[in-house]
């Protein structure tokens, strides 16, 4: 059959045909008035989209770089940080934390599991002295595609002087996320995630107090140096010559937000979430995530006892072009991933239902009945009516 | 006038059509085995282009993030480095060495004038301890358009054991750079340049030499952690989300390479830089380098006395669409920069002395004759019938 694929992952998102030509426009100076406007336009939408009147800055590196320039640019060596941990990319902070210096405290929960905003306020607690200077944690963990709640995750917070750093790269524009309301001072978004785009550029809005912080470090950083990314931003540059061709996307896919609304884009992805929950519970699997704290971007979904998650990400893949993901981490065994974020609709997940049906047939684990796009299709009409 | 540019930049390069093309094309899952092969075949062209057998990997990245990945995972804190400065860029790598750390000793040679290799084989001949670690020098400085002597400067280091790390970010592909031969231990890359593509990518090689001081390196670093991208590598991957887009612009921009061949590439960047040498003495301006020293990417000229650079670049721009470079570093208000690097033809250049007569015209400081063009020219049927 022709090659064609879906794209079922929790990022890179499938990228729109307009924006896929926004970034064929032709090359600019970094350094000239044309670029200047490109960076203020899209630093402007990405505002709104962060619900901030922060600063925002923008690298050219994938998300890994936006929470490592979080990091480097806030805590210094021997500085502790509180490490909420609920899958692999809570753990990846842990890494980050402590290849830079900083004693990382973790405060784990098992995966598939959201972190639970009462122990993370009574470990706050106990910190009399204020020792710990940051609270790192997700938003969306892709890993087990579980949502946390970053809003009673702050108010646990209370009066406790400790930053609080969200990574919300997997989440931003798929979930609510109030970066002012909610007082989150560090946001960190990735582009090819619910923005739509290739990977490559990382987001990060920065409070008063984050932005403190960053004078008072110590630690290294030059090309994540974000201090340096918002001198330049003031003269409309960046310090290191940037991924135009990105920004010229990112010009496009924020217009396309804007077209959708945020609202708008958080129902779709909320909808495409509970379409592939009752498709695939429907299909006789399990999830790895109950539904109060279900990702509205990736679910991960377990894998019947004795198969491997390649024995049907491999055959989705080959014999019907639907791309879904592996496991990762603690459940990489455990788990496949279908990613339903970004440039997604309806129509993709009921493809991709119908994939996983006939593979779940032929590997004897499933009877043919229509089951899981018949539920998938109950839930977009109920959504269509709504 | 209808808005059509002609960059004229030591980049980023205007982009091929046939490039941009490549990158629209559809997302893939960057763990799949679409990417692994993508990630291949990029990798064996580079090899080529970087004249290496050397494991080469690349970062989602622009050059200067290549510069720090170098300097982050070679040098220790309180290692010795010999840095050659003939320009901004050169004083770049003193100052992220500085910031993670490392002795950062200064060879300084002036704007405009290229390494001495004696004077390196000078200094290394006084260091019998071996106390330095590592030579970080350009291999094309942008800020003055002047070519280091790689291979002279390999030479001078002689049997001393310090690692000889090269920035090529704005000369590989431009200019000849033979890493096995040579023995350069780190050479850097980055996309925007000869490579045609939009910034976005930064590829290094590592000699074994290299690797051995990579494991042990105790310096931060985790984004641009160089042995987890080799790891990575090897399984077809890289740590974090690629810039798959850009892979798939350099896919084909190394076909294009390979079509023109490494060395009509040289010749082509050659005969670019003779065109603009000839043409801008033809229009009266003088040139920071001299012919000996002189970069195929770019060529910094003196801006006329009493005027600045501005004076010349805004107007280029603004009433005909021509874009070049300001100064940089030293020399920032007494240079303008012509670049001839990346997807540049005869017809750019032209174009572009024709505008630079007429704002010369109309400034006062020429008289219209057509003299750049001319010589030019001249230079140009040299070259075709050569």
């Amino acid at each position: 059959m022709i090659d064609k694929q879906i794209l079922l992952l929790p990022g890179p998102t499938p990228v729109p045909p307009r924006v896929a030509l926004a970034m064929a426009r032709p090359a600019i100076n970094h350094r000239g008035p044309e670029f200047a406007e490109l960076l203020h336009t899209v630093t402007q939408g990405l505002k709104k989209v962060f619900k901030t009147n922060n600063e925002i800055v923008i690298l050219t590196a994938s998300g890994t770089g936006g929470m490592e320039a979080a990091v480097a640019n806030l805590l210094s060596p021997g500085d502790k940080a509180l490490v909420i941990t609920i899958g692999a990319f809570g753990e990846r902070f842990v890494k980050i934390a402590r290849r830079f210096g900083v004693e990382a405290e973790v405060l784990a929960f098992p995966y598939g599991q959201a972190a639970d905003p009462v122990a993370i306020a009574e470990r706050l607690a106990q910190d009399k002295a204020g020792e710990i200077k940051a609270i790192l944690v997700q938003h969306n963990e892709t890993s087990t595609g579980v949502l946390n709640d970053i809003e009673a995750i702050s108010r646990a917070r209370g009066d406790h002087p400790a930053l609080l750093v969200v990574d919300a790269i997997s989440g931003l524009a798929a979930a609510d996320l109030r970066v002012d309301e909610w007082g989150i001072d560090v946001a960190i978004a990735g582009s090819q995630k619910a923005f739509m785009l290739p990977p490559g550029l990382t987001m990060l809005s920065l409070s008063d107090r984050a932005w403190q912080a960053v004078e008072r470090c110590r630690n290294n950083r030059y090309y994540l140096d974000l201090k340096a990314a918002r001198d330049y931003g003031i003269k409309g540059q960046t310090p290191y010559t940037p991924a135009v061709s990105l920004l010229y996307g990112l010009k496009e896919a924020l217009a396309m937000l804007e077209e959708e609304t945020l609202e708008g884009s958080f129902r779709r992805h909320a909808c495409l979430r509970d379409m592939v929950r009752a498709g695939v519970k429907a299909l006789g699997l399990e999830l790895l995530a109950k539904d109060q704290v279900a990702s509205p971007s990736v679910t991960a979904v377990k894998v019947p006892a004795g198969l491997k998650p390649s024995a049907i990400t491999v055959p989705l893949r080959e014999k019907h072009g639907v791309v879904v993901a592996g496991g990762q981490g603690q459940v990489k065994d455990r788990v496949f991933r279908i990613g339903h974020l970004g440039y997604v609709n309806h129509m993709d997940i009921l493809s991709g239902l119908v994939a996983l049906e006939e593979v779940l047939v032929s590997l004897g684990v499933a009877s043919l009945r229509g089951a899981g796009v018949a539920k998938a299709l109950e839930v977009y009409q109920k959504w269509k009516e709504a």
